[in-house]
């Protein structure tokens, strides 16, 4: 009950704080993300102290290396932080824009006009950067932000909240605006993610397992990600060099990441001109390989790829290879297995880039470029929340905007409704 | 078991339509619509056979004379699907619409394309005519349906889509497209509702009780319409005969709809002039007036209005009445008791007129114009498929545009990621 009752209180503030905020300037907004970005500077002594007991702790209890390299807070961390604060002050504010407008023939002008979405709660992992890119983020799109980062970073977190918090209130706003739920039991989510009414959106930051938990729990919308299966298909018409470059760069260039290519499928007229150099080199970069029966025959060194291979995202240097009879078997192959993330293809011939572009239904489809490229920074949107595999709200990297939603607005002379 | 296997089949069969039917030019999508209207026009008999059957049952059942009414299928009721489905062949497509585009420094061009959601799930009362309105709707936009009426419609809803499915067959189209869920049973919507990753997106149409559970068990994103209790704000510096016309039509004109006004603000510096006049003539209209108590020492035949007052949704000839310090005091009451719906000012101040429209967080917001005009039709969107009281993807009126999503679609020149 306690439980549940502090989690409430916390929703409340940030309500009430998020009306407050949404009103605000963007002279007022930019202010206060100046000021949290000058409070940090003064504050890393003591944010590295509380971080060093979360990292001990973490240490002492046998975590992952990885686990704890994300939780670590060093000098160079909290200025990637600061910038990332006076980015966002750059970025031209979402709020108020008029998206559209136009006449009605009873003489009402009626437009449309972006504005903040309100209380948004943001679930993640033990990374406390994260504390902060959010809230800048949400805040500059008007927002207020109510905040549930791993339990592992709970004193690195209090520490840079309560930074966070002190900004708010020495430029006069309500410090709801940034609402933390210091709770480490996983039922303080569960409670959370209920408070219909109270959150308008909840993004979930993290592993599949906790972004299912949250979406089969919540009453309220979820914007998430699962997922990334991306695809490059080479086109018979293809520019074979720039071909190879594209695939080397969606692969190599960073596996790790969502929008990393994990199946490439040749289109079978150039197969045999373009595997064995392409897979080669992939060879030479430690990519381990994965070949259907056709490209076996081509380029014997491969292991064998089963169904369920094409299912997976392996966020690491191992690719498929397909060999397809044409652009059409190549959709269906994407349709089938893929995620609907980052899918390319590489050709010269205008219909089939356009016809790609047309059936294939991912987040992105790129012609002639690099899955890799699927990014609110390459895009140009500016610094991003997230990558959305939604179809609702948002899909593909989501900026400011996408931290908006739109009212009508009428601009009447006394209209009724006849 | 059966019931979980059913509902199941019948989403992925609308699954492997949506990908049909996605890709479907706009001529295909109007030579179907064209097509369904065409055997509307023969099938009234059948239909109308059909439909007496759910009303025979539904009087032996005693059910309401309103709801009795909402399913009786007449020939003009008939006629006007059809005319609504030739409206929606008319309005614009809007799948493949490129919202934006722009030139990033690499050299890449990258834009916005609209595109269809997938499978969108529909759950209804029992109103056949909404069967074939949702139709029309989703089809144009590239979506398959799920359908899910009301029981009490059973027959007349399976007449509807033999003949919806006859039209998708014989312009050699998936019949999958129209996908509807004949089990009588309250189970198949909570089955039907978990059906992640096969429907795309929930719309329930009813009561607030049915969306309240459609919203607590879904792991779909839901779109939905709670109350409206709408609100006209009186300024002091309002035109105030224009007021009069406004106050009236917005309460009068068809009270038992979302958008009409529940409650009237009115600046204390005009109350004395305005009240009298505008309460009396309500009063001749039939209106049934609740005051505050400034509001009953102007004009004593009201009665009392209490705190919860305000937060109802009368849909019917009843008003609150409340007089207001100034246009502050109106905010405030809107953003307490409003259910963000539709509200309007109406003042010739041109500093108050814009406060308002920036400060009252209303899915649509008005000068000096009724709250009755928030709908699609008034708006221009064409057909409507509902008003969105939600903040993501879509607010307001829901028309075709509302029914896509978009994609990011790239052409480069050999893109990589640096």
């Amino acid at each position: 009950m306690e439980l549940k009752q502090l989690v409430l209180s916390k929703a409340k503030e940030a309500k009430e704080a998020s009306i407050l905020i949404g009103k605000a300037s963007t002279e007022r907004k930019n202010k206060i993300l100046n000021r949290m970005a000058e409070y940090l500077k003064h504050g890393k002594d003591e944010l590295i102290k509380a971080n060093g007991v979360d990292v001990q702790r973490a240490q002492e209890k046998g975590l992952s290396k990885a686990l704890i390299d994300r939780l670590t807070l060093t000098e160079k961390r909290i200025d990637e932080m600061i910038k990332g604060l006076e980015e966002v002050v750059s970025l031209p504010d979402p709020v108020g824009e008029i998206t559209k407008m136009w006449l009605r023939p009873n003489g009402m002008l009626v437009g449309r006009m972006r504005v903040p979405i309100g209380v948004i709660g943001v679930i993640y992992e033990a990374r406390p950067n994260v504390t902060v890119d959010v809230t800048g983020l949400c805040l500059k799109a008007g927002n207020a932000v109510v905040l549930r980062g791993g339990s592992e970073a709970i004193n690195s977190n209090t520490a840079l909240v309560k930074i966070l918090k002190q900004a708010l209130k020495d430029e006069g706003m309500h410090d709801g605006v940034v609402s933390f739920i210091d709770i480490p039991q996983r039922e303080a989510v569960l409670e959370m993610i209920k408070l219909e009414g109270l959150i308008d959106l909840i993004i979930p930051r993290g592993g599949e397992s906790l972004i299912r938990t949250v979406t089969e729990n919540s009453r309220i919308p979820v914007l998430k990600h699962y997922k990334g299966v991306c695809h490059v298909f080479v086109d018979r018409d293809a520019d074979l060099e720039m071909a190879q470059e594209i695939c080397f760069n969606a692969k190599v260039q960073r596996p790790a990441t969502c929008n990393a290519m994990e199946t490439m499928l040749v289109d079978e007229a150039v197969a045999e001109v373009f595997l064995p150099a392409m897979l080669k080199r992939f060879e030479q970069a430690g990519v381990q390989l994965k070949g259907c029966s056709r490209t076996k025959k081509i380029y014997p060194n491969v292991m064998d790829v089963t169904e369920e291979d094409f299912y997976k995202e392996y966020l690491d240097l191992i690719l498929n290879v397909r060999v397809v009879k044409d652009i059409d078997e190549a959709i269906e192959h994407i349709t089938k297995y893929g995620s609907a993330h980052s899918d390319a293809i590489v050709t010269r011939d205008y219909n089939k880039a356009m016809k790609f572009l047309r059936e294939v239904d991912s987040s992105a489809v790129f012609v002639n470029a690099s899955t890799r490229l699927n990014d609110g920074y390459q895009f140009g949107l500016g610094a991003e929340i997230g990558i959305s595999t939604d179809k609702i709200h948002a899909r593909g990297p989501m900026g400011l905007e996408e931290l908006t939603c739109t009212k009508f607005i009428v601009f009447g002379s006394g209209q009724l409704r006849q």
